[in-house]
Formats: C-alpha cells, sequence, structure tokens
C-alpha cells in the first residue's frame, strides 16, 4: 500500500488543511443516491457577512476550459463577496442563484439601494460517475454545505468532490497548510482542492512517476477533467501580490504531472484573511503589506500546500459507484494487494 | 422633440440593425407585470446548432463590474458554443440552467461522451424599475427568447432592456449597422447593445452635450449601470482580430458621454458569421482572414455602431413605470413639450 | 482662428499641467537640425532617487502597436523605477542604455548586490517629419532631459514632440489638469500627452466634428501613429486602482475622434504620487486607499485630462519642416486667415 | 557522475534541439574577457526576411521581473518581424538598435514608406559572473550571432548564456525537441532555454530532487535569476493557440523546482513555421489549424521540451569564472569525483 508522500520542506499547520489559516471554514452537501453522485463545498473566508466585509482576492486561469463564474468582478475589483463555492460544472447556475437570496436576506439593501452581489461558482466536470444532466444540485444545498462550515472538515469524496475523478482514480476535495517566516514573522498558507484531472500514466506521487508504474496503458491519452485550487493565506498581500501568490499554483499542480490539458479548466483564487474590505467606506486603512521582495516563502507554500492537497485528494478518496455502473477506485483500494 | 442622429459616415445596411449581418436574428422574451419589468433577449449567430458549429468570439472587458457569465472559456478557445443571452443581474443563474437544458436537449451527448457546455449569459442591473430581488426570470423565458428570434425585432423597452435605465432616461435594447469596403469587398458590422449607464449630465448624442441642456443639476454623480455591446461581422476573423474589435466599441462608447464609470459592467463581445468551428474536427479550415493592416474599416464600423445602438437604444424606449412607482421617461418623451 | 475648447466641467489645476501634481516635473531634450526632427521628453515623478523610491503604477495597452519597453514589469510588480523617458520609435534602445547608466551612477549595488533596473520608455513614430533611421536620439539627449525637468515645461514642438503629427496638422506634447473632491478631500490629476495619431477628417475638438469642416477628404484614411498618455495623480490608490485609472484615458482619446486605429499604439500609464515603495522593506506602510467605490471623480478627471492634453498639443504645436521638406502646420497656422 | 535524465516519453527528434524544427537556425557570439562574461544568442525563425514575412508568435509572462522588450506588440498583432535574440538585461538596448538597424538594411522603406521594426530581446541577470554594469554587448555581437546561425549549435556557457547561473551551478543555454502525432501527421517541437534561474537545494532532475543531496544548505533561500523558453513548433497554429502552447512551458520549469520566485523573470515565447504572414496583403491565407481539442500532444511536448532543455543547459556547461573571481562550476564538475 502507498502512503501519502509529505510535499516539500516547509511544515504543515496544526490541522494541516486549509483551516489552519485562522477565521477559515469549509463545509460540504454530498448528493449520493444512485446515478447522482455529486455536491457541493462551501469556503467561508470568516465567520461575518462576506458582502459586508469583503475579502482580498485574485485568480489565474492557468487554462481556461472552464465555466466558474464571478472572476470578471475578482480581477476588476479584487475582492469576493460571497463565499466561495464549488460544485459540478451544470450546478453553477443554480449555487450562484443560492447565493444571490442568501445575500439578500442578510442584506435587503442589495439590488435596491445598494449594488447587486458578485456570485463566485467554481466547478468541474463530475460526468463520468456522476448524471450531470439532471442538473441535481438544488439551491438547499448551497445552504446546506454553508450551515455545515467548520475548521474540521472531511475530504475525499464529499461535497463537490462526490463525483470527481482524478488521474483515472477517485478525486475529489483535498487540502493542506504551509507555514513560513517572513521577516521574523509566521504566516500561514493554505490550499484546498477539487481535483478532477489527468490520466494514470501522467501520476507523480511526490516526485515518482507512479503513474507509469500503475498504469498497464503507454498511450498518451488526452488529459480530462478540470482542478479548482483555492489558496487562502494570512499574510496581509493586496490583490496584484495575491495575483502571484495565485498563479503559484500552476507550479504545485505541474508537478503532480499535469501540462494543463486542453479539456482541462484549471483556476486558482488566492485570499488573504489578514484584513477585510467594508462595503461602505470612503478611504480603506490597510495593513502594513509583505514586501514583493519577501514573497518567495509563500509562493513556495502556495506550490507545496496545492501539490499537497492534490495528494490529500487523491487519499482521502473512498471508491465511488456512479452513473450507469462506473467506478472510481481509491488509490488505496487498487494498491492495498 | 429630439431627433436621433446619424453617427459618422458609413453608410448603414437596409434594416439598421445587427440582422444587417448575415444569419444573425434577435428574439427576446419581456416580462411587463407591476413590479416586474425585465426580460431575456436572445442573440442566435446563425440558424444552426452553434454547439456542433462553435462561433469565434473574442471580448473585451472595459470594466469588470460585472457578473456575466461564460467568458473564462471564450478567452481561452475564441469561440462561444450556445447562442448569445441578456438578461438583468439576477437571471444569469436561471438563463445558464436554461442554456445548458437546451443544449442537451439537442446534443444528448454533452456531459456523456461529449464535454459540458458553456452557457454565455450577459447582464445589467435593472433594479430601479424592476423588482430585481424576486428573481422572475425563469428558464422558459430564455426558451420563448429563442423560438422568437427573426431579422426584424424590436428595440428599445423589450426583452432584457424592458428595466433599463441610461443616462436617468429609459435605455434598453438599441441596435445599428454600417457597411465598409476593405480591399474591394464590402463587409456588414453591426451592434446590439443592452444599455443601463450614465447619468443625464453626462450625456453627448451625436458630439453635442445634450445632457447639460437636459438636466438641471451639474453634481458629478456616480455613473451607475453598465452597458454590454455585442458586434457581429461578416468579414473573416480569427478570435485575436476579433479581440481588436471587441475593444472598439470602448471608443463608440466613450463617445456618449461614459467614462467606464465604477460601478458599470462595460463589456463588448465580438462574433464573425464568416466561419463556424465543428464541434468534432481534427483540423480547422479557415477563409482567408482580413489582414491587422486592413482592419480600420472594421474598427471605425464598430465605434459607430455601438454609438448608433445607445442611440436607438434611447429613441427606441418607451417610458416604463416599475417596482415602488418608480418611472423612467424616454428621450422622446421628455422632449415632447 | 479656433480657440482651444476647454474639456468638461471640473476645474483645472493653476498650472494646467501635470506637473500640477505636486512633485511632478518635466524636462525636455529637442533636436532641431534639418531632417531630424525629434527629442526626448522626461517626466519626473518626484525630485528623490525613482530606484530607491519606487512610484506604484499600472499600465494599460489599448492598441498594442508599439515598442515601448518596461510594461512587463510594470504589469508584475505594480511599481515604476525609473523616471518616465518619451521619445521616437528608434530612439527607445538608446534611452533605455542610458536610463540604465544614470541608474547605476545614483546606485552602483545595481546588478551586483541589488538587482537591476527596469528601463521605461515610451515612444511613437515620428518618421513622417523626422529622419528616424538616423537613430538621431543619444544618451545624453536623457541626460540633458532629465536636468531640465521642472514645474515650468513647454508643450508643442518641443522633447519627445518635435517631430510627431496629429489629425495630419502638427502635434507632439500637452499636458492638462482637472481637480476633484472625494469625501472632502481634494485630488489633483493630471495628463501629459504624447500626441502622434489620427487623420484630419476624424477630429473632434470639444465634441464639434471639426475635422470635416478643415479637410477636403472624405475619404477613410487608416489612421497612423500613436499615443502616450501619462496619468499622474496625488489621490492614494495602489496598483490595480492606478490601472482602472489608466484605462480611462481611451474614453478622452476616443472623444478626439480617435478609434484606437490598427497602427496606432496607444498605451497610457497611471501613477501615483502619495506615496512611495521603498526598495529594501519588509513591509509596506501603504496610506488609506481610495475606495474603488469613490473612483469616479478621478475617472472623471483622468478622461478630461487626456482629452484636454490632446487639444493642448494641437494648440501649443508650432509648425515644423523635416526630412525631405515634409511639413505639418500648426492648427493655429491652417485657420489663421 | 549523474547523467542527464530523459523526461517523459515523447521521442526527441534526430539533432534533439530546437533545430528539428525545419527552419529554425540558432548562433552564437560568446563574450569571454576576464570579468566579461555575456554573449548574444539569436533564433532564426526561417531563412528568409523576417519582417516581409513575419512568423506567428505568442508569449506568457509567469512571472513578469523582467525586461524583455517587443512583447506589446508581440500580444496585439500575434506576430514576430525579427529573429529572436537573448542576451544579458543591460544589453537589451543596445541588440534592439542592432536589429533595428538590421531590418532597415534590408527594408529601407521601414520607419518611411512602412511602419516601423519591432525588436525582440530577451534577458537575464547574468551579474554574478559578468560586469553587467559594463554594458559590454555591442550591436556587432548581434550581427556576429546572427551571421552565425545554422542548424548545429553549441549550448551550456556560450552565447548569452555565457554568464548564466541555474540552481547555483552553470547554466545557460540549453535545447531539446519532442515529436508528436495528431490525427495520423507528426509534427516537431523544439524549445530553446536561457537557463538562469533556481537555488541548489530545489533541483529535481527527472524527477529526483537531487538539490537536497548536492546542497549542504537547507535554508530556504530566494530564487534568483530567471528563464527565458522559447518555443517552437511545426504545427500550423494560429496567436490564440501558441499562446496556449506558451503557457505550457510552465508545467516542464515547475518540474525542475521553479516555483517562479519573485526575482526570476519567467517568460515563455512560441512560434510555429509552418507558415508566415506577409508584411503587405489585404488577406491572409491560412493553412488548416490544429483543433484545439487536439492541442495535447503538443503541450506535453513543450512541457517536457522545456524540462529537457533546462537539464540540457545544466550538463551542457563549462564551468566559468568572471568578475571579481566569481565562478560557477557545471554540474559535471561538481559531481566527478
Amino acid at each position: 500500500m502507498i502512503e501519502a508522500p509529505y510535499i516539500g520542506s516547509l511544515k504543515a499547520g496544526p490541522l494541516g488543511t486549509i483551516a489552519d489559516v485562522a477565521g477559515i471554514t469549509v463545509g460540504h452537501c454530498t448528493l449520493d443516491d444512485g446515478a447522482v453522485q455529486t455536491g457541493v463545498t462551501v469556503i467561508r473566508p470568516h465567520q461575518g457577512d462576506v458582502y459586508r466585509n469583503k475579502v482580498p482576492a485574485a485568480a489565474s486561469v492557468i487554462n481556461g476550459f472552464g465555466k466558474s463564474i464571478g472572476l470578471v468582478q475578482v480581477d476588476e475589483l479584487g475582492v469576493i463577496e460571497t463565499p466561495i463555492a464549488l460544485t459540478n460544472t451544470f450546478g453553477v447556475g443554480t449555487v450562484a442563484n443560492a447565493q444571490i437570496r442568501h445575500a439578500i436576506e442578510a442584506n435587503p439593501s442589495i439590488g435596491r439601494e445598494w449594488p447587486t452581489v458578485n456570485p463566485l461558482v467554481f466547478e468541474c466536470n463530475d460526468g463520468y460517475l456522476n448524471d450531470i444532466q439532471a442538473l441535481a444540485v438544488r439551491e438547499a444545498d448551497y445552504v446546506h454545505a454553508f450551515e455545515a462550515c467548520g475548521s474540521a472538515f472531511e475530504r475525499g469524496s464529499v461535497g463537490a468532490g462526490r463525483g470527481m475523478s482524478c488521474f483515472d482514480l477517485k478525486g475529489g476535495i483535498g487540502s493542506a497548510s504551509r507555514v513560513c517566516d517572513i521577516a521574523g514573522r509566521s504566516f500561514t498558507t493554505g490550499a484546498l482542492v477539487l481535483a478532477n484531472f489527468g490520466r494514470l500514466p501522467m501520476l507523480i506521487l511526490g516526485g515518482v512517476a507512479m503513474g507509469q508504474t500503475l498504469s498497464a496503458s503507454e498511450a498518451l491519452k488526452p488529459e480530462q477533467g478540470s482542478i479548482i485550487m483555492i489558496i487562502a493565506t494570512d499574510a496581509p498581500l493586496d490583490a496584484r501580490r495575491l495575483r502571484r501568490l495565485s498563479m503559484r499554483a500552476a507550479a504545485g499542480l505541474a508537478r503532480t504531472g499535469s501540462v494543463y490539458g486542453h479539456g482541462s479548466g484549471d483556476i486558482s483564487l488566492a485570499i488573504t484573511t489578514a484584513y477585510t474590505v467594508p462595503h461602505l467606506d470612503d478611504f480603506l486603512e490597510v495593513p502594513a503589506l509583505v514586501s514583493d521582495a519577501r514573497l518567495d516563502p509563500l509562493f513556495q507554500a502556495v506550490a507545496d500546500s496545492v501539490e499537497q492537497a492534490i495528494v490529500d485528494a487523491l487519499f482521502s478518496a473512498v471508491s465511488v459507484t456512479g452513473r450507469d455502473g462506473h467506478r472510481r477506485l481509491s488509490i488505496k483500494d487498487i494498491t492495498t494487494t
């Protein structure tokens, strides 16, 4: 049986997940009913109302074969104003509706005296295991995932990860964290991924080209699926620096064997919990920001967290059978013999 | 009474709308029921199935305070694979769901043997006239607008334009076209806008700062709303050239008085009808493309069409009363005395 | 004789140039020798060493037919670290060399213990009046322009503007400023342009399509040349907000008749003088920033300053005869009869 | 003694360099004189005049701490119009001047009846070994490198690679190629890198974290330097597809241990030799392009070529002593004991 390798030389936080970044909580709603194998995962950046206290953010689209929504405004304004939602590709419309109603409920001035709200929903295609054509995700599923948010959360075949495949194995939700020092201060950075990419022969585990061993096939088949990589840090950064962090997810991803295949929507989003941006304010007070020349430890923490989170998704997953008898084995199941 | 000015020196096509670009049709579904003043507008780029015969496209985000969906994939792949939908800000999720179901119905392999489909929905905030919190748009409204598509179509306070405001006046749907010659060949370019931006003192009509005259106020108030600008041309272009065209919408928009205000999601999309991109194909045959050095007439046609389409939205609109007794007068109504 | 129109309703600063933004100075070195009609213009953002105290900055490439250098790093790091230089297209290499040597002289650690320095040189093609093939600009010309910097400076046919054409008339250097209030605080914004674009029939002066009157030709000829638009403000902004400001230069430019022609390198750069970024520092203290929702007055100030600066370039210029007897008349000369 | 690992499962072309892509030639001019350890490398995309027959191209800026010039226009127009030049950071101005004069000599209409020319010069900082403050590169060095171009060329400590360091070892020029099949047709893709990045503890060689073994230090020091990655392919692609290829260089780079450090200008450029874009033409005939859904083998070829080219740079390099007695050992020299 293969053990999950530890990536890099930076230390993990106590939980070893994105919830090591203080304030971050994660919740799932899992749909597991025959051909319906899907769900919703929510990441809350803080425990308050995200519309009234927006969170600095930036994204990198490493390969844009993806249907995530909300990135146009994140690019322009450098903040998110809802929790982050993950689901399957055809669930984004419904989850966006749920986020809109949720935000209005908390802030009845939205779309009246105040502007509208920008839903933020990321997705991967779980159509191999899940009957994606059923559009099975309901608005209530978002609310359930939101309400389930906590700092202890499951990974693997849960929430949005329920139906996902990764390297022809069972994929799904994975998470990791790393701690680094900058000029005498300690910062925690974490990643949560929705891993749904890759073909088995490509798999590299902790630097070892394991996929070649596990796979009978040598043929170069197209990379499928996608990966969403959410990065959080407590280091004080602005949107431009966060965009630099989000780009380093590409390094962690590549080290698992991905070349950002054509059909893979590979998107990363980085947020900071170091301060918030009040909805109504004339001037914004910002804490002292990490200088660009001191960002390298954070870049390393991002790349390592993302790679570790992908490993975590593989090793946390359980085997799942879905539509038309399609079945994905977990890495543990295929190597336990 | 003010007459609508004619913009520029290029000639319009016979219809004077985006439907002068052969193959383009437009349809509306208008919701007009008390506090609900909204709708859906659909632009079909050709009469076939857009998923199987994708349409070259590119967008420019002039100001990204917007919730339109689908642009990540358009940026990466340079095509659209659904008709173009316009609606209110909180209708995007539902219209995306409608597009997904519509595409699956026509192509049952989507999300099975084939990849998923990329919904493409643009929006403006019609919350002044419309009870946007009601999320009144239904999936059937998209289908009705799709089925209503034709080359003759209404403009003004119809479809997605029903509840829109522009320069504190009634805005909505406007359209225009221009014909230009390149190296002995004639090309038709058209624009359709969803105009929902600007404050009255800013309004410039055909070069005349009319807003100063019409408005009692001199105070500089924030620009509100947004504008979606859809450009179509029959000139053979690739996605890079189309992106160049889409950027010229910013020139036409500026000439009406806009400075792309903070709260205005100003987004343009340009498509060509000169060829399509088959869903399944190893190699793509492309017609001879207009050389970059010959694009200036098309740039002029885009800027003039967009400016003319905004004028058209103002002059085609009728006054509308919506939620809480809010009322927007058409430019014709305020100047007919 | 035509008078220069005043653009918009915001007030100008006392000098009516970019030097109204405290700290900004401008200097020229003009080469006027037969077929050589060119030069260098330098904008110093503050009186200190820009390498050690970098200046927040961001650019928008409205049309990228241009050879300006330095923008890759500005995009990534959001600062400039040299004064801003303008010259002709084939002068950029030499002026970059001059900036490098100038920076090393002041900071002998550059390229040793410290990183290298990022030259920042913008350009337009003055080849109609100037023998651009002569590569006449020398490194010393940059130094002369730098040393000539002051808050009082000439505009028109001077410095980098010496050989430039605009709307088939004599163009060159123009400048303007606007003052606006945000939440009770007053901010000054200025523009300096190197105007070298447009064909006469396109010219719009203060909203009036003057080019149609002045020009005998009605033919749509390709727009030529380029425009560089440098924006400075004393409002406290980060690079993301500055990018938003830089984009509004496109609005001011469009209102003069430009549609950002294919062959025109239309590039804007926005900087703030509200704070600097020390070369060596672990954490960066930033003043309270103007909230995005309060940026509209600055957007208006940018658009109006740029349009006014283009008008200023035309009206400050004197007629110039250059290579092969080519001659450009100033707008004053063609309308004084 | 360590052997250079072979990367991936695709086969190399007969030469195992970028020159396997038919038409591509490479030449160097090496400056090796005490404290001056630098040079120029030129890549010619075809044997004709690149200004008159431009070459489709696109770039990805993975980390923009770089001073390369020419990318603004490449982004807009999707072509290069000079050979590709590589040199040290402070050589870019002089090499740009050389490219300008070279282009004018071949095309005396440049800057007269024709537009100007866009120089294209990439750089890394060789300041550890080379006295970069000397600005030692001369215009003639570009011409010598151009004239030396051939399909057989040296790698390692030559040309622009003379003074470069990589993983605290001697870096420089490396190259590799890969052949792949798409729908029954065979395509060749190659990479040439100027490798000047990384700290020894980060080095991963063919998946093995060799740097940990070779290095005594465990401290996380900032990544230094930069890497330029030039990709060429004979597959018919447009600029949008080439941009997608150029992005995959990030995957190959990451697999050697890089996380795209703050101070590293990591830039890739992809070109195709399948067709050219004539300088003067109304319409452009383009061969049938590889469909996006068939690009995965090319993505793999890019990532593998780039990783292999970095390996090649390390293994081709010889130890060099430069300014102030600074010395970089080649990987062969440190492991031969």
